[in-house]
């Protein structure tokens, strides 16, 4: 097996060639997955729709197991990537959640596969499940933390709430993102916003 | 075959002991595909965790398939048939929701096969998967209109709330209940439905 690009003991790439092929690989793997599922999912299946040769894939993943986890930590990585820079703009801790959930809900609109590939990393690599929402919600404790100590909202802010606006998150992305995106997102986003903005805002504000 | 008291045409039970025999099946169905999964579980280990014979699983299912989908049909059932009578008992439509909060959380810890076997079905049977999360949120959405009507909560409750309080449900559930039970439930549940009170309580209340 040549070397084309990628580390010989880790398998991450060395070169801006090798991230693309790597990167063309996970793209695929979405594709493949999102549209067949793990199960009936397949090597030969992913490396078709990335247009690479078999010898490629194994340049950089070992197995489809270890693709598929690749694969929920680039999605989850994805999500993150693509909603923190929003929530930078926000005018201040409350305004922050909603457009949390607001660009969550776009990205699950353009991204309909990622419930799928998340939902199936309970059965096919559970650590990898659990440590999606362990790092949303942590993510999200941090910065109700963060927004108590700026007085945006109530200073008993904790991890329960943390995992409780993390499922409303997940919820209406299933709903108003996956199943069916006809409602405007910033409606939905609005409604639930004025939800938190009562029930953790602090007083006064 | 014999008819073990299933009606021919439905597989429906006929008999008090015929409906034994298939709840029986669907209660080692639970354990078999809970421990398992669904591709790994197999009719046989269903007969054998039920004590019963072969014969008997084909008197009242026809596949693995179908006896999965009557048990997603039944957890989901079993869930509303713990929690609505709870709720019943509650003071208001706020109260309500602490106490379903609360029953959900005493349900998780009890039988906390009930994720996995939900969140299967999204890959297994899809259908069965929607008309769960659908039927739920209906049910809450109901309720939340007719405490508006009483003047527990706010007048403008709608979809969206039942969505998101059925989302926050399931993750504080899935963390609070099923991962780690070592928080008191009715802690978890009192700070939650904290947030739900000043975020859909009746101004004034």
């Amino acid at each position: 097996m040549t070397d084309q690009g990628a580390a010989k003991d880790d398998k991450t790439p060395r070169t801006a060639r090798g991230e693309r092929t790597r990167r063309a690989l996970l793209s695929a793997a979405a594709a493949e997955f999102g549209e067949k599922g793990f199960h009936d999912g397949s090597i030969s299946g992913i490396t078709r729709r990335a247009g690479c040769a078999l010898g490629s894939f194994y340049t950089y993943f070992d197995t489809k197991d270890d693709i598929f986890r690749a694969l929920v930590n680039d999605m989850s990585g994805q999500v993150r990537d693509y909603v923190s820079p929003r929530i930078a703009q926000a005018r201040d801790g409350i305004d922050a959640e909603r457009i949390g959930l607001l660009s969550f809900l776009e990205f699950a609109r353009t991204h309909k596969e990622i419930y799928r590939i998340i939902d199936e990393s309970e059965f096919v690599d559970a650590a990898a499940y659990r440590a999606h929402y362990e790092n949303t919600a942590s993510r999200m404790a941090a910065r109700l933390t963060s927004a108590a100590a700026r007085g945006d909202v109530r200073p008993d802010v904790e991890e329960v709430h943390a995992w409780a606006i993390m499922g409303m998150n997940v919820f209406l992305g299933l709903r108003y993102g996956v199943w069916d995106d006809s409602r405007p997102a910033e409606e939905v986003a609005a409604i639930a916003n004025a939800l938190i903005e009562r029930g953790i805002g602090a007083q006064g504000r």
